[in-house]
């Protein structure tokens, strides 16, 4: 297929670009370069079937010009703020660069015609809860402006595929970590140990528990979605059933590292506005259709870990 | 309490701000009067304790100097496009109209620190189900931009909520009918039977059923509960149990007109893309906090025909 991946120079945009290229598909990557790199991608610039353009896809009538000329049988729309703390001090982050940019992309999609999407959503559209989660589980009650930009992008997302006949894919991401990452709790650790090896501050009583999911695992399962799903509108929480406590990272990064830090909680029982500190999901939906991580969560943090010390 | 009803001269606005007033509140309107209309008001002008203004919710700038001199202790929104058929034509419709005005009145809210907010949503969050609605029920999968411009809306504002403490109640409208309508089925019937009092056409095959609402029962319902519920963030279905097919409203209004119309269906289970037929809600949430509807929906719909007529 002839393939767009916005933010396809990002952290899990890359890592799909090469997984579609090994696949057999043309590719083309818009991003702005914001959080995506240009060297997440510098091993396919040469290649014919990849193209790269440094684009903003808020602006549109650039945007109409790539789809007119492109002619995509697809779109996989990752484009995305994937900043969570940078969005809840500045709504206009998540309204500007999660939202509208789906919003923009669904344009263009109707006006050239374009009939199959994936989309990158998330855990956090889910909100605050304890319960496990299906992926028809509600209320839907995001806390950050980043669950809320998703959400907002599902809501047309939703209405598109019904109205013009869109097929979806839609995956709920968890936490995804491994090589290429520009933040989040790994990539701050490890910043911090490098700082400073003797103290590592941890936001919140490092309590928090989530699942984490290896990038690669993470593709690999969008791609199998994409495949094997077949309903209209589909959508899949993706994940590994296992979590991990912000302690037991924090414990394997030192360990990894051969330090012998002192770690330092900040108290409370999350990291930052907006931050979640524990979610579940049920993963019966993905697993009966045949998938499931080849990395539980400890094993995908202990992973990207490793990765991102280059061992 | 001091307060701003955006959509204030709208169908359901200005009978919001009748039963305000009289309640004791002073009122500032703001509407665009795209949909809204100055005679909805215009008993009101002349208080001391009601202001309108004709504004449009997307001029940030205008907006933001009249939350600064407003200082408002709570803001009713209601503004928003309310014609589905419109909006799923052209989507920045919903976009602008529906989605955009809410972000805004979010961002002045946040800024200008008012503390509580009433957002009328909709049953077309819900999509296309059979199933009895609760307001946690899941998936939600609006099949109109109309919903996905409201379930947009509520996304951030459950983010804005819980980030900046705001509280909040969020109504789920069903058909609203009665006094100063501006469209919807009773509208559009009765306008085509005095164009042409022989045949009425009417869009799908008639079998389209939904709960239809009383404007009065609708404000009274909004009041009892943004008194009486008492969450941080407070959601619900508003409306009655029973519901009514769209060939008995044709009926009735033939009826009522004295008249012995033929009626032609152009076919279909719907009247049109974005139209969802068939939907019930469960009101267990709202009838437990102690209210229930004066009218069902049969009575809702023969008084706002009656109404309509002058009778």
């Amino acid at each position: 297929m002839n393939i767009l991946v916005t933010g396809g120079a990002g952290f899990i945009g890359s890592h799909l670009c090469d997984l579609l290229l090994l696949q057999g598909h043309s590719i083309t990557v818009v991003d702005n370069l914001l959080l995506g790199r240009k060297e997440n991608i510098s091993h396919l610039l040469n290649r014919d079937d990849f193209s790269f353009m440094k684009e903003d896809l808020l602006n549109l009538p650039v945007l109409k010009h790539i789809f007119e000329n492109g002619r995509f049988d697809m779109v996989y729309h990752l484009a995305a703020n994937s900043d969570i703390q940078k969005g809840s001090k500045d709504p206009g982050v998540d309204y500007d660069l999660t939202f509208n940019t789906t919003f923009n992309v669904l344009q263009c999609m109707k006006e050239y015609d374009v009939k199959k999407l994936f989309f990158a959503s998330t855990s956090a559209i889910y909100g605050e809860t304890c319960d496990r989660l299906t992926e028809n589980y509600g209320p839907l009650r995001p806390v950050s402006n980043y669950g809320a930009g998703k959400l907002a992008s599902e809501a047309f997302i939703s209405a598109f595929s019904s109205a013009y006949h869109i097929q979806t894919w839609i995956a709920r991401f968890p936490n995804v970590v491994g090589e290429r990452f520009t933040h989040g709790v790994i990539y701050d650790f490890i910043h911090k140990l490098q700082a400073n090896p003797e103290i590592l501050t941890v936001l919140g009583n490092g309590e928090q528990i989530k699942p984490y999911l290896y990038v690669k695992d993470l593709v690999e399962g969008i791609q199998f979605i994409c495949e094997k799903a077949c309903e209209r509108f589909n959508v899949y929480n993706l994940g590994s059933d296992s979590r991990t406590k912000v302690k037991e990272i924090a414990a394997m990064i030192i360990e990894e590292m051969g330090l012998d830090a002192r770690i330092e909680y900040t108290g409370g029982d999350r990291g930052w506005v907006g931050d979640v500190p524990e979610f579940k999901y049920d993963l019966s939906k993905i697993n009966e259709l045949g998938w499931c991580a080849k990395h539980d969560s400890n094993a995908s943090v202990r992973l990207a870990i490793q990765k991102a010390l280059g061992k």
